[in-house]
């Protein structure tokens, strides 16, 4: 008999993880609440035609297909295709690679339902072909948030606001770098090569990785002049507060309508978030550009302060998502929370707390079939209150009983044999300090639920 | 342009339609956490060697396959391999079909870290590719709960519990029906028909749906004794209390080891539930069956009443799942609840709590650049008590906005003109009555806070 294993790049979650997990989860989905965004989710398959495409060739060749059932052989001629060729063939649906494309899909399809601006929170996980390293899987949870339909820049001041709120909640401090695409778009114009924007923003998204020399390398690979990469010099090593910053861009940008355009909405989301008590720090960082082509207006990136994890958030407006679908102007604003980087971070900074990892409160000691029966009694007494407790389900040594209570952090253990049954009482255990006392089963609910 | 459309027999969820089942599963997941239950999870997609011929042929037809990555043709010979045969050399991977077997895979595969008895709940989709049908889809959520490590009646007793406090929280009354695999093959051992238990359960099984005379002429199929059918005839209509039953059984299964330790196993969890504070009809079915084979003790389904639909809830004891991955001699014993089929009760019932449809309390009117910093401060006091709520993120005709909120059954709307600026104070409408007044945001919040 082989061990049994489970593919590689996904992971099976114990219930001490599951907690952690949750304990992210419940919180992000708090504040998202409290903002009026709104759940939805979709199908973890969607049809191949929705999904290919989207992502890059790079991004087809990552997604899973799933096989068609019955018989799928027939009429294709598997001799004469390539493995490529054949995947249409056989297969029509594929795992959801992100919720970005479904949610657009989503929008699409149930327009005449929605009331717009929607906001939508939508936390599922994700497939992704992906080769598996450390802190990368093939299975993976994100947590996206999404504006669609609005224009107003207090959306992205609320994204803001709300990226402050969550981490906050997680005691992680973060800076927010901002940008804006069309400050990129100022740049490609006033260095000459407005047509090269894309080029610009890969190649400029890897100065954080790779730095300036290589950058250079990569956007003299690119075709830009050499010119203009004398002129982007500048915007590598813009440095100091906001305001200093848009002053110089001021400048620069004096004769670039779109790249002060950028400015002006730079400007509009900190006078917002000026009203919003945010604490994290806010940095206007002009070589943030994310990979994605699609972002049009501001975009977001979330550092935490402290740990060597990359990125934990990200996200930005587009105007024209929805587009590849056939809905024109509908504009959004999302960012989406990697559960995995945050876990990491939590982690490493040990901010997970502590009560979480005793989700058990009390653990009844099963003495045989008498005691068992008050031992029930107390147990409901505890239960009624909300207080998560459980009665060993047989008789066994008592050793077993509190090994068992000791691995599952059980912070209470209570007993109760012949003499406590005489006396209506049963004799209460704080595994921490090692106390016991005799007490009615009333004192014992209340003290138990001091601790929660 | 395609209309997008997602694929046949999966669903997308509204918000609505989200806060309703994350009703459901707020429910659910708190009993099962008072009850000490601890949550995991398992990856949606499992290798094929875990999943085949778990599910019998049906079941390995109804495995969603993934195709593997990469150059799957390589080396595989299409021309001369059927469909099915294909499938195991181009898919390595396939979807969860349920999630017993990924269950019994874990805890084989995790048993080192484990302390049992195990007591977990799991919450999490499964595929199928079943024709799509009212009240079927291809993916679906089941809730599981399950003890492993413990052939304690006690387990079997909780299980009822459990079903009880959850569907009493629903509001729905329920029948739970009970009975032994061990009563059923008493029965098979008094009609003299030990060897064909397999089939007797799976005609007796069918008993609700299909009547009497079909299970004898099943039974006569599958090979039984006319003499042997004439026996059973007075299992099909048994009537009486439980307690009578039990005791008509015990005169028939005067000679049946196993039909005897059936009633002893049943007699002590009614014993067990009488101390427990039940609420549901507990009702001894000797027909009840369940197809699955791997029930081994108790099997239990659960029948919501005044409503025509089928069963809400099964499951049973096993003691030998685990067996399938290498480990022996691991008993356990579970219940499953289905999550659409209690949605549909809840809904013909009209038994969601109706709060759950206003999920965003207020909203904000937007009145333009200067009335919407002072609208931001209200929404900050609102969010700041935890009370979900917007700001309308543009001007905007106060009919449309007045729209969206109807639309998002909101029930406060709160507006501030100059005149409302100017004293401190906002407009505060009920949308249920119409009424308005000017408030200050203390008020306001104690007024909204009170509806929660």
């Amino acid at each position: 008999m082989v061990k049994p294993s489970i593919p590689k790049g996904t992971r099976d979650f114990a219930p001490t993880e599951m907690i952690r997990r949750n304990y992210i989860f419940d919180t992000i989905k708090a504040v998202f609440k409290k903002h009026a965004f709104l759940p939805i989710e979709t199908p973890s398959m969607e049809n191949l035609s929705t999904l290919m495409g989207k992502y890059g060739e790079e991004g087809d060749r990552l997604l899973f297909k799933v096989l068609n059932s019955g018989d799928f052989k027939q009429g294709v001629d598997f001799e004469n295709l390539t493995s490529n060729q054949l995947t249409s063939k056989i297969c029509e649906k594929g795992l959801r690679y992100d919720l970005t494309v479904p949610f657009a899909r989503y929008v699409v399809q149930h327009q005449a339902e929605i009331s717009f601006p929607f906001k939508r929170y939508q936390m599922q996980p994700v497939w992704r072909a992906d080769r598996p390293q450390k802190g990368r899987y093939r299975e993976f949870y994100q947590c996206d948030v999404d504006v669609i339909g609005s224009t107003s820049l207090l959306n992205e001041a609320e994204l803001m606001q709300i990226t402050d709120e969550i981490f906050t909640s997680f005691g992680i401090p973060v800076v927010i770098k901002i940008n804006n695409r069309k400050i990129l778009s100022g740049i490609a114009e006033v260095v000459g090569e407005a047509d090269k924007l894309t080029d610009i923003c890969t190649a400029i998204d890897k100065l954080d990785k790779i730095g300036k020399e290589k950058v250079c390398e990569e956007l003299k690979e690119r075709g830009l002049s050499c010119e203009a990469i004398g002129k982007m010099d500048p915007f590598f090593c813009f440095c100091g507060s906001n305001e200093e910053k848009l002053a110089q861009l001021d400048k620069v940008f004096a004769n670039s309508e779109i790249g002060l355009k950028g400015l002006s909405e730079i400007r509009q989301m900190l006078a917002y978030a000026a009203q919003m008590d945010i604490k994290a720090e806010i940095e206007l960082d002009i070589t943030l550009a994310r990979g994605l082509n699609y972002y049009t207006g501001a975009i977001f990136e979330v550092k935490a302060q402290n740990v060597s994890i990359g990125s934990i958030s990200g996200g930005g407006r587009y105007d024209d998502l929805t587009g590849i679908f056939g809905l024109k102007n509908m504009s959004g604003v999302g960012i989406s929370y990697g559960a995995e980087r945050i876990y990491d971070v939590l982690n490493e900074l040990n901010l997970f707390p502590t009560n979480i990892d005793s989700p058990i409160k009390a653990l009844f000691i099963n003495f045989g079939e008498k005691e068992e029966l008050y031992a029930l009694k107390g147990l409901q007494a505890l239960r009624q209150a909300g207080i998560a407790s459980e009665l060993y389900p047989e008789k066994a040594k008592i050793g077993k009983q509190m090994t068992y209570a000791n691995a599952k952090a059980v912070p209470f253990v209570i007993m109760a044999g012949a003499d406590e049954i005489a006396e209506n009482v049963y004799t209460l255990k704080d595994m921490n300090s090692g106390e016991q006392r005799k007490l009615n089963i009333a004192e014992i609910r209340e003290i138990i639920a001091a601790t929660l």
